[in-house]
This record gives structure tokens, sequence and C-alpha cells, in this order.
């Protein structure tokens, strides 16, 4: 959003899309200092908050697919990314950046219909403005390949951050929403690709429910800022990577082990318990609370599961057992990544 | 730097690399009250401070090459940039993030070899320890080119942070160092590269200093932070996209015009005029101080000179006249792309 929007884009029609996109990007007030328009943007919280930062890096054919999804769901999954980061330390967003690298087609307006461009920034700003974040920054350049770096800043009283350090043993797992909603949906989406000749893909009606945790996933903020308010959260995470691998950062930072009780966990409809166990990017929130904690069955209108427990680190224990009707094995971390190239 | 990192690495010798760059990182203390390992790191400043945040995007073949530089000098320039936007608003570092997409060939060790992921960061940790900058975190994915965003944080008392909008008509013009010299060493880097066919190009005893300002621009922070905690700059930029166009973004922001005088203009030995008027990323700073303030002839070491002052906007006039032998001209914004693929 500095200068450098300036070399990317030649014509008059370009301009005014960025004209457009720095309007939308929402004024400086409260936290955000300064936006757009300087070397730097500048942030102020109040003297009691550090300020969180996260970054996450989203590649063509890693992170999406130019002939799957429409501009606005990456424009969304983009920005969805660094907000789940914020909710999992439960902080709350002050200012987003964005580092955008294009080829030159994907800039440039076809006749009266949008840019890709605009319409990935359509999504972009759609859930910023949802969640109260402004575009504070960023950079623009050509890149061979579709490329997009979020970071987001939030606020959040020091003492209170949720670390992934905290967990003890005795302590409850806990997680919100369901989980294996985002990989059943890209499955569909795959089979969907498949069929259809059209790029990207189009949608069928009824299909919209079950694709969109995977299309439109909701960063767990407000759930985040409840848990950081009140003290309840001895450890958090968001599910990104899979809750097998997310539980295994947890246990590993917290230097702890944990239980997972399979029946219990809230495998969304459509999905496989496989995918519940390993899918990713259901941004959904786990984390843990001592034994005496009592914690509603929703927070802020989602539902919160207890899905098993920490235990004390044992030698040649597994880090992580999976309790199922068959008995106890260990859970591998197995977060899968979409789109793999290898 | 956070689980990410788990992904795009498979070997226990790539482990073994990642977990030397978390050691050399830099650890968590003073305003970075959190460093690598959790969803995101922890900034904190003092209560008069503000947060500047600037983030920089290099793509290979766009702002470096492959074929023509050094890892090192990559990575070095990659965090110089982000640096000098802070050195601009008078800030001083608190934190650097590092999104970096790369071919899985580069993330590899060559037999004894270090892999070029390594000797990247080797550039970048080496400038990173010279300016103080702890690694508080970042993100990494495989991708079919390289790609670098890197996030700078810096403090900055909110109320004297150096902004491109407070130039007035009357205003002296200045800029530290000279100009130029990196234009002139790209040139001479790309004419070794037609002679030569080793790659990367290998630098001939004797040529270090001319190339110098353009493999290891040595961002101005020190003279940044001079010029904030005096006071003594109206407004300031740093010149990343060349003279022309980094003085029409002052001229812009602060409703003015200005005058260069050509004479005046500390041109780099070896660079011509037009490249030290248009050759982008010297990295210096340009600034502007009230007539009645008396300006060292170097800051912390660095010379700075006047090359002009500030006037009134006029109906029909250029916005930035160039003064010259031979009269008077518009000075056009005319910073170039290095590498243009245009």
């Amino acid at each position: 959003m500095k200068n450098r929007h300036d070399k990317l884009v030649a014509t008059a029609g370009e301009v005014e899309i960025l004209r457009r996109i720095r309007q939308r990007a929402g004024s400086a007030g409260g936290a955000l200092r300064l936006g757009i328009g300087d070397d730097c943007a500048l942030l102020q919280v109040r003297p009691e908050e550090a300020i969180a930062v996260t970054t996450d890096l989203s590649i063509e054919g890693r992170h999406f697919r130019l002939d799957w999804h429409e501009p606005e769901w990456i424009g969304h999954r983009t920005l969805a990314r660094g907000l789940s980061d914020l909710a999992a330390m439960g902080a709350r967003p002050v200012a987003a950046f964005l580092s955008l690298g294009l080829p030159q087609e994907l800039t440039a307006a076809k006749g009266r219909r949008a840019s890709w461009m605009e319409r990935f920034y359509d999504g972009f700003l759609a859930l910023a403005g949802e969640c109260k974040t402004p575009l504070a920054g960023g950079d623009l350049a050509q890149s061979p390949v579709a490329v997009a770096d979020v970071v987001l800043a939030g606020a959040v009283p020091a003492a209170k951050a949720l670390r992934r350090s905290g967990a003890r043993p005795g302590d409850n797992l806990y997680v919100t929403g369901t989980l294996g909603g985002a990989a059943a949906g890209l499955q569909r989406l795959a089979a969907l690709a498949r069929k259809q000749a059209r790029r990207p893909v189009r949608i069928p009606p009824g299909m919209e429910a079950v694709l969109k945790p995977h299309l439109h996933p909701q960063p767990r903020l407000a759930q985040g800022l409840w848990l950081q308010t009140r003290g309840i959260a001895s450890a958090a995470i968001d599910v990104s990577d899979g809750l097998s691998t997310d539980l295994m950062h947890i246990c590993e930072e917290s230097g702890v082990c944990a239980v997972v009780e399979g029946a219990a966990l809230p495998v969304a409809g459509g999905a496989t318990l496989e995918q519940g166990l390993h899918g990713g990017e259901d941004y959904e929130l786990l984390f843990t609370a001592r034994p005496a904690v009592r914690l509603p069955r929703a927070i802020r209108g989602v539902a919160v599961s207890r899905i098993g427990h920490i235990t004390r680190m044992r030698p040649r224990m597994p880090r992580v057992l999976l309790r199922g009707a068959k008995g106890d094995e260990a859970l591998e971390p197995r977060g899968w990544e979409h789109f793999s190239q290898k």
C-alpha cells in the first residue's frame, strides 16, 4: 500500500482500482494511528497491552488454486488464516498488512469485469470489515505466480495472552466448533473440479453449506477474546494444520502429554474421523483449562466440546494417545498439506 | 518460524538447519516479549511509543536473480529494505518477521555445502545482528519461485515519528550519503554477468567497493534516530525508488513543490547524474528541515548534503524542478524497476 503500488500498475483503470482499495481499507483511528501512505504504519495500544504479530504466506498451487477457487474466496481465506492466529492468542485485531505478488494478467480488468486482483480485495476487505480490521499497509509486485503474505497485528494484555506453553497435567482439553469440515469440503471441491469443464469450479445450489468450512472459514476471534478476558484457558492454539499436529505443538511447548477421546470428537457432518483428526484449515480453537473450570456448552454462539485431557510425560509413552473403542493407540501428527506438489 | 517450518522441511539435516536458525534468531528481551514458537510474537513498547510496521516483498527475477546474486547478498538486501523504512520514520528496530517461499531444491544442503536457504539466513541474520533486530517469527512454504516478504516492527514516540507530510515552503531539502551508487553497481554486475560463464557472478578483487551500494546497502537507522530525537526533520522518506520518485511522494503528501539543484547532488563515484536522479535502492534518507535549522556536515559518520528547497504549489508549475546549468526543467518521477520483465 506504499509507493510500490505505483510500480505494479500502469493503466488509469488500475490506478482507479487502487484508489478505491485505499478508500475501502478503513481509516486510522483507535490503535491504528497512521495507515496507508507513509514508510510505515503506526500502531499504539494501551500501556498494559502488547502487540501480537503473525505472518501467513499463501502461494498459488500450494494454498489455493486459480483453477478451483474464485478470487473472493482466496482473499477471504488469506485474511482468515492470519486472524485465526490472533484469536489463538486472545488478541483483538488492530491492523492487517498485505503483500501481494501477482502475474500482470491478474491485475488487469477484463472489459467491464473487475480484475482478479480487485475481486481478491473484495473477499479480503469484506472479512476485514466484519472483523473491524483496517488494512494499514503492504506491498505489491509482479510475480510469475500469485503469492499473498498477510500480516496481522492485534492487541492483548501482555500477561493474559493465550500461549501454547501453559497446559498442565490434569487440565481438560477442549475444541470449538467441529473438525474435518474444511478437509471434507476440499475433497468435494476436488470432485467437482474433476467433473466440471468450467474454471474456477461452479458451486451447485445446495452445496454451499458443505463447502463453507473450506471456502469461508470463520476465525474464532470472539471466542479467543472470551477465553482471554476471563483467564480461563491455560493454553491455546488454532487448528490450522490438523488436530493431531496442533495438539502436538501444545504438548511440546508445555512439556506434557495428552489423551484424545475418539468418541468425543465433534467431527463435522460429511467428514470422516480421519479428516477430523488430521484435516487442517478448520481454524477452530484448541485449548486447555484447569480441571475445576466449568465451561458453557457454547461461547458466543459456537459450541465447545471437551475432547480429552492432559497427562504427565512418561518414558516410552507416546506424546498423544487416541482412546477408541478398541483401546489406545498413538496419535501421530499427520496434519496434511493441501495441494501438495510432492 | 511457526509450525509451518515443519511442513517445508523433510530431512533430519534440514530440521537441524532450522534449529540453528532459531538459535541464531536472537532472544526475546526488551520490547520483544515473546519470539518464535507460538501463534504470534508479542511486542511491548513504552507507553508514549507507537509501533511502526512495514512490509517489503522481494521476488526472484524482479528484485533479485538467483543467477546473479549470492544467497547471502539477497538475505542482506531483503532485510535492509525493511530496516530502511524504519529509519525513514526515525524508529528503532524491535523485531523482524520473514515469510519465505522457496523451491525445494533451495532448501536442501548439497553434500557438505550449506543450502541456499541457510546461506540466505546467514546474510539476513548477520545484518539483523548488526542492527540489534531479533527475528521474531514468519512463515515458510514451498513455492515455484523464490519469494521473501520481510516485516519490520520498530518503536518511535508517536508524536515524533518522521512523516512524509510535514514539508513546508521554505524548508531546505537534504539527503544523506550519495545517490546512484546502487544503480551503477547493478549496471557493473550485469556487465560481469554477460562476460562470465560462472553463476552466480564472481566479484573480481578490487570491484567490491563499487558493487557495495548494490549488494550491501546500509540502512540509515542511526541517522533517522538522530533526526527524530532532535526533532530536526519536518518530513522524511528513504530513497528506495529513486530520488525523483521519492521526492514526489514527499511533495504529494505535504502538498508542496520542490526545487532540486543539480550541481548540489552528491552523485556516487562511478555513477551518472541520471542514476543519481532516478536510480533506486540507495536507501539514503531524503528529508526536509526548517530554514533556521543548521545541520552538521555529517550525522553519525554519514555525510549530509543540502540539495534544494521546498516551494509553494502554483498553477501550471511542475511538482519538482531540476535547476541545472542550462536553466530549469521538470523532474518527472522515473524511478526505475530493476530486472523489469516488461
